[in-house]
């Protein structure tokens, strides 16, 4: 394992490297000043990180696949800066988010410009341009529509754990299923495993989203580098929400409606641990983990060792 | 004349028919509601009536050309979208805008989703597509350079004439060249007469600019459809600002500041108008579109009658 964290440490540090290299003009700063904030952003890479161990498992050259993680990185990016004007987060990656530390329609810009730079990367591969292009862009759509939902969901009072997941798979599931799909298009990959590539990232998201919800309860807000609680001020739904009211209705309205803003978090924390919802959770994510293994052990003229290792580290990750 | 304009309407009729027949969902109604109640907006569509005239020039297959006009009115759509946020307009083409109707981050999603719709219908382009999508993302990039430069003049004082229209060439000419330019590179055209129709584009986008400011001060805001006012209000700087503030600074300042708000528009035309601002201004316009005519009869080997009517109408326009 020691051995392939050095490898997606590498894998880091050159997409770094190559978002530093991105040819970003300084004029006008009111344009370029926020993108560059944006990208200097201390994210993990995990989607770009997975497109190289996908382009490494077909032998692809790697300079491509480079531009495909660019392009998906920065449609990340884009969608962050976007999404928090939309949910108010103040901090990302332990940063304060653009349009809180210069104003909405600088981030509106910002967002909008990073779009754009994307497609001119991704216009610069050489091969099956596009296919890959299209794909990327029917991506962008479905993250769209999942932001919708989940943005329709915050007037909800309750809503199904089925559509819960049909909009996590979307929001978040969607640019993960991209990370893994492109270079397999890229490779000139044969459409059955394309298509088992797709089912991969769908259950790969999910499994990253409910272990992402997890942390949020259960981890420390300094580590996660965002603020936490405002989610549930603002009636985020998440799958342990979902049961709470789903099992517990009155005492979980009570819960919410009782607690100051200080003990929310733990009081919340108490409540789905002691209602064995934590544990329930638990296991949706790590049966959505185990599902996307048992895919790419379908995948056998190319070696998926370091997919499956990358598996591993997206459900042991603490933040 | 009126068999052109006959043209002119039966080309917007089908424009229009295409957009309505674009394949937008029901679902989520958060995104796509908004989307469609833009779409329908009453907008003049001379950007993609542009690119129809450009096509007919070249004998173009139309269903391609219509692709191409769609994206590039699409791509109008979005930067409005975004725009109108920024600038806080609640009005566009006699409706309320959509972060009005609804709220900001309705409006930014989609914004968003219009963009990526217009890079779909961009991708079913069957020839010279990486050319094209290549151009067209370049210049969304030079629109969000542009709204970044009208966002950054907002706090300063005093702008060059020369700045300001480096601002315009990039905010609103960038489009018309695209309009231009892509069908003339969809018809394979040498590289030498596209230049000629980004530089025809780069002229008339000009015109059209300056043209337009003339209309913000001299027309009534019921036939043009939106606020004017706010402009004044906000700082935006026109050609007709920086002549005001560059010959006669402190008058106008006192004008500025001394005028009521009701009275605001009407003070501003007869300040203008009396200084021979307005008729300067007219000059210049004129000259633009006299450029672009000129540019237009260098291209021997296309019929280029229409575009020189389309000028007239441009030129012409009221509202």
């Amino acid at each position: 394992m020691s051995e392939f964290l050095e490898l997606i440490s590498f894998i880091r540090k050159e997409i770094n490297h190559s978002i530093n290299k991105l040819p970003i003009p300084d004029s006008p700063a009111y344009l370029y000043d926020p993108i560059k904030y944006a990208l200097k952003g201390r994210g993990k890479r995990l989607r770009p990180i997975l497109t190289h161990l996908v382009g490494r498992a077909y032998k692809s050259d790697p300079n491509s696949i480079m531009n495909i993680s660019l392009a998906i990185e920065l449609l990340h990016n884009f969608t962050l800066i976007h999404d928090d004007i939309m949910d108010k987060d103040t901090i990302r990656h332990g940063k304060k988010t653009i349009h809180h530390k210069w104003d909405v329609s600088t981030a509106i810009l910002a967002g909008d410009g990073i779009y754009t730079i994307a497609q001119l990367v991704l216009n610069t591969i050489d091969s099956k341009g596009k296919e890959i292009i299209k794909f990327f862009n029917e991506v962008t759509l479905d993250i769209c529509e999942g932001q919708a939902m989940d943005k329709e969901f915050e007037n909800l009072d309750v809503i199904s754990e089925s559509l819960y997941l049909e909009m996590i798979k979307k929001k978040t599931g969607s640019l993960i299923v991209a990370s893994a799909v492109l270079p397999s298009i890229y490779a000139n990959e044969k459409m059955d495993n394309t298509e088992l590539f797709l089912t991969f990232g769908e259950c790969l998201g999910k499994g990253f989203q409910i272990h992402d919800d997890l942390l949020e309860i259960t981890s420390d807000s300094k580590i996660m580098g965002k603020s936490l609680d405002s989610d549930l001020f603002e009636g985020k739904q998440t799958i342990m929400v979902i049961k709470a009211k789903q099992y517990f209705k009155e005492s979980w309205n009570n819960l919410i409606l009782s607690s100051k803003k200080s003990e929310l978090r733990k009081n919340v924390f108490d409540f789905l641990n002691e209602k064995k919802i934590i544990h329930e959770t638990r296991n949706i994510a790590e049966s959505y983990f185990r599902k996307s293994r048992k895919i790419l052990k379908k995948l056998k003229h190319i070696n998926t060792e370091e997919l499956l290792m990358f598996i591993d580290l997206v459900e042991k990750r603490s933040f």
